[in-house]
Parts: C-alpha cells; sequence; structure tokens
C-alpha cells in the first residue's frame, strides 16, 4: 500500500486525487490546501487540513500548485528526507527543496474541472533522486496508467513545451474556427466532425502523410481569397505565417 | 434512384464514390478521369471513360478536381442544361460554366487516401440555383449523412477558411510537437493521449471554457522559457504569435 498526501488541490491534484483513490494498492492519508475544501460523496471521510504543520506522514507527498510557488512551498514544509514530488511539466525537479528527497509525477494531459479523464493511456513522467523513489513512483504511476516513462527534466521541458504547442495552441485555433463561423450565424458545430476526424488521423497516419489543403498544395488562388476574407483580422498574420512554413516544409515557392 | 457520374476521381471523389456506392438509393453509371484508374474488387463493373465525348446521361454530375481547373473544363463539358456540382469549400458555384445547371456537394472533411470515412456525422453543404436541383442534392446528401445543410457560396468560403485553421494548421501544430520531441529522442505516441482529449474536450466544452495554459494565465516565467528552449527555431515566432493572442484574449498584458 502506498500512502499518499496531496500539497495543493488544482486541477491535476483532484484529478489525481480521484483516480488514485480509486486504486486498491494506494491509501490517501490526507489533502492539504491553504483554503477549505468541500469534497463531494464518496469523498467525506478524506482528511483534510489547512495547517502545514499538520501534515501526517505518507510515502510519496504530490505537489500540485502553480509553478512560481513550488520553490518556497515546498521549502516550508516542517519535515524532511521524505518523498516529494510535483505534477508540473514546466520545472525543473530541483525547483522542489532539496530537504526532502525530490522526484517529479508529471501526468502529461489537460486537466479541465469539467471533464472526467481516464488515466489509462496518459503518460505519467516519472524522475527521482534515486532509485528506490523512482521504483515508488514507476510503482504509483502503474495503478493508473499503464504507459509510466522515465523522463529526465531537460527533456520534460521539451515535452511540456510540445504540449503547448499540440494543446494550449491548437486549441486557439479551434477558437479562431468558431470566431470565423459565428461571424457567418454558422454554428460551431459544423467544424466538429472535421476536428475529431484531424485529431483520429495521426492515430494511424505521421502529420506528414495526414497534411493536405491550400499551403501544402500552394494553391496560391485560395490563399490570396483566404487572406482577403481574413482582411484586417488579428488571425492574418497567424494565417500567412503557417502558409510561410508548410511552404517551405512541402518545397514550393510561395 | 439518383443517377451520378463522376468526374475526375481525386480524394474526395473516391471517398464519396465509395460511400455513395453502397447506398440503394443511387446508382454510379460511370467515372470519368483523364488518367485511366483501376477500380479495386467489388468496384471492377463500374463503367469508365477518359473521353469527355463519351460521358453518360445522368442526375447529377459530381466535378471533383483541382479549383482552378473546374471553370475550363466544366465549360468543356459537351452536353447542357444538366445538373453539374463541384465538391471545393473554396470554389464559388459561379465557378461552373452557365451551360448547366450549377450546384454544389460540399463534405466538409479532410480526406487521406489511406484513410476510410464515416460520412454518417460529416457536414455536406449543398447549394443550387433552382429549389429543384436542391431537393436532388440534399436527397443525395441525405444516403449518406445526417448532417445536410444549404450553405451559400459566400458562407462556404468563410467555412472553408474555417477549416483550414482548424485542421491544415492544428495538424502543422502536430508536426512541430513531433519535431521537437523527436529532437530529444522522444516518440510521438507521448503527445498521442494529449491529442485526443484536446480535440474531445470541445464536444462538451467551448474552446473558450477548455484553454489552459502559460499564455491563459500568463506565466511569464514559463513563457520565457519556452522562447529560450526554442532559441532561434523557426517556430519561435508562432510561439510568440500564440501567446500574444491568448494573452490579449483572456485579458493579461505580457
Amino acid at each position: 500500500m502506498i500512502k499518499v498526501v496531496f500539497l495543493g488541490f488544482g486541477n491535476v491534484n483532484s484529478h489525481l486525487f480521484n483516480t488514485l483513490n480509486k486504486s486498491t494498492e494506494v491509501s490517501i492519508l490526507q489533502v492539504f490546501n491553504r483554503n477549505q475544501i468541500r469534497f463531494n460523496s464518496p469523498f467525506e471521510n478524506i482528511p483534510f487540513t489547512d495547517d502545514i504543520l499538520r501534515i501526517v506522514d505518507a510515502d510519496v507527498y504530490i505537489i500540485g500548485i502553480p509553478d512560481d510557488a513550488i520553490s518556497s512551498f515546498s521549502e516550508s514544509l516542517a519535515f524532511q528526507n521524505k518523498l516529494v514530488v510535483h505534477t508540473s511539466g514546466g520545472a525543473a525537479m530541483n525547483t522542489l527543496s532539496s530537504k526532502n528527497r525530490r522526484g517529479i509525477f508529471y501526468p502529461l494531459q489537460t486537466f479541465s474541472k469539467q471533464r472526467k479523464v481516464d488515466f489509462k493511456n496518459i503518460p505519467i513522467c516519472i524522475e527521482a533522486e534515486n532509485p528506490d523513489d523512482l521504483q515508488t513512483l514507476r510503482k504509483l504511476g502503474k495503478t493508473i496508467s499503464e504507459n509510466v516513462v522515465e523522463i529526465s527534466s531537460e527533456k520534460r521541458a521539451k515535452l511540456h513545451l510540445a504540449a503547448v504547442f499540440v494543446n494550449n495552441f491548437v486549441n486557439h485555433l479551434y477558437e479562431i474556427g468558431g470566431e470565423i463561423l459565428n461571424e457567418e450565424g454558422l454554428p460551431f458545430d459544423l467544424l466538429k466532425p472535421l476536428i475529431a476526424e484531424t485529431a483520429s488521423k495521426i492515430k494511424t497516419l505521421t502529420p506528414e502523410e495526414a497534411q493536405t489543403g491550400p499551403a501544402k498544395r500552394n494553391d496560391k488562388k485560395t490563399i490570396e481569397k483566404h487572406l482577403h476574407l481574413l482582411a484586417d483580422s488579428p488571425y492574418t498574420k497567424l494565417y500567412e505565417l503557417f502558409t510561410e512554413q508548410l511552404n517551405q516544409k512541402y518545397g514550393k515557392e510561395l
């Protein structure tokens, strides 16, 4: 049985809490948060504290707070030489105070409060200062995911950067698509099958194999028409930049 | 029974052919293409011609050729006053020669030769010069999709523009994510659950509700770290532009 305490209860930690709580190999001893949390059934009985001095003894402490608070918060913990991990993609392991044994438990996924997530296929990126702790994190990860991978802080930084491109920036393109339709009184729903297929394609094709469209085939007339339609929209620059890069990539001059 | 002839046999028409051929309400009389096509079983018996003068009589002619060839090709057809449609998102209806009754049959989806597509949920965008032809196209669309919508050429141009953002540009972001991982020797597979969830989220959340990440929360340290990691990469500009727009959108100054 791995005894876990959650430190902070934002998006990532509350999703981790929900899924780890279902595992018979994990015992969640406590949740610490600066502000009171109201747990819904069936979690009413999980001990809660907002007092950093009352954090109980556990095998793994999982910090889920903003990146720039990790350093000072981990330094302020009253205990020493315990396994303390954070869940951030962007912060290095040595962001954590060295008074405890440091580690990473980073689920590579986008979490929203409103959405349940199945952890089974989510890569859990782990890192630790010593082999025993790494083994504990691997064991903990395997209780929820079939995809536990050891990744260094350096590589994880790049992974997080790539995640911003395929998640935050992709989602912004969905927003732009929705805005363009909205101006015409057309529903966003029209784009949903295309969005689903675009994501689905790369399960079996490489993005290069999946790519189509006017920029790839250097269809100048369509590109000009689109730039004309965009007029002085804030998205013109983005359209031009993508088109330029796609043209360069697929070897045709604009 | 709606009698159909295909004119051209690129990605869109070959996918339309495969799906319409399954309908008991549609009879595919012929496929015309400038170059010989080898049909695989069970399609060996579909009549083929590469002679524009031997195109047979039908209810609907479906042109699937590059946008800039539609005008001259439709003008070169030997028959008149028949219903001739094209399948392009980007070309207006009046791109077609006026010697025939013009229409549009545009399936809003991304097609690749290697991938089967289920048409059931794909929006089929139709347009026609007269109500009877519109009715024929609606009937034809309904044999393959539950989502047949009448959309004018003006609105379809905007829809096509939006499609480029959520399909071609999104796919380019997948490519970039893959490249960043590849440089670190990490497999693209690591990003696939995130890509799937990003697309899946907007089935139930708006893109605004789904958005997360350093640019939205104005996490300057992470943004600086990412720009440092990108260094002189060609994707720095794209990162900056997205970050700037997300910051403007979510109301925080960089």
